[in-house]
């Protein structure tokens, strides 16, 4: 009795990039459309490489049409370098989901492992164990960034509105 | 004698980003075509004003078709909020002139100082002023960013294989 919702879920990066098409019809039906990762080379150029990337998101958002695009959001961590290149790889998603009209949402690792896995402290196991069961995978999305961007757009799903009546509702 | 060479200067920002298109006949021989600066409301949300900008820069690249990108080099700061901010600008600055097929190239702040004002502590009133006097405009170009994007460029014609040459000659 639901509209499909269809989520693109983005974890963000240059050198690889995750992205997931993940379906849903109410926050507990949801199926993986097309899961994936964007990589492009160390050797290039970094604007070949941001260029690149653009150019895919494009063709990605071309092709799935999703109403919505999730993108995990940047923090500064150790690597100054890193944090610079993903941030980038993160703007250049947010642009293309902004100018092709979808709604456009960034969240926390914090909140993608809450609502994916119960709590904001999961390791990456647990999540990629979680994402296999919520998605009905035969077995473990490979690779990590894959499955990543698939917890982004199931966090999506799972913290919409509805989704958070449910998982009231559950707990009371 | 020289072929003429178009470098569209970019200063990268969120709220205010200057562009400046510059054209050069030789190092010594240059023109301002285009200068000015593209703002995006603090009140719009990230993914937009990042479309909006994305999409400033691939109509500013179709309208003067330079054939050099080059774009101040960000570094992390103080703020780090402004400097992923900035540092998602340049991205797609970097992004959409790669995809366009230009040249391009980032420079430190210091590399263009030193290129415009001849030392690279200089201040942001002498680059201003420099670049007043490199481009023979009646006053004193603003606002800032426009300024600052026009030393960009100019620090490209400046530092182009020939423009070192000459600065060598007359150094000698």
């Amino acid at each position: 009795m639901f509209a499909r919702l269809r989520v693109l879920g983005i974890d963000p990066g240059l050198t690889r990039c995750g992205y997931a098409v993940v379906d849903g019809r109410g926050p507990t039906s949801v199926r993986a459309v097309s899961m994936g990762v964007v990589r492009t080379p160390a050797s290039d150029p970094l604007p070949t490489r941001l260029g690149a990337l653009r150019a895919e998101f494009t063709a990605m958002i071309a092709e799935f049409e999703p109403d919505v695009v999730a993108v995990e959001q940047v923090f500064f961590q150790v690597n100054v370098r890193t944090a610079m290149s993903v941030g980038q790889a993160s703007g250049l998603a947010l642009a293309e989901a902004a100018l092709a009209g979808c709604e456009v949402i960034q969240y926390t690792p914090n909140q993608i492992k809450d609502a994916v896995a119960g709590w904001g402290g999961a390791d990456k196991a647990q999540v990629q164990k979680m994402v296999q069961v919520r998605l009905e995978l035969s077995s473990l999305p490979k690779p990590a960034d894959a499955a990543d961007a698939a917890a982004v757009a199931l966090c999506h799903h799972a913290t919409s509105p509805l989704g958070r009546q449910i998982r009231q509702a559950a707990t009371r």
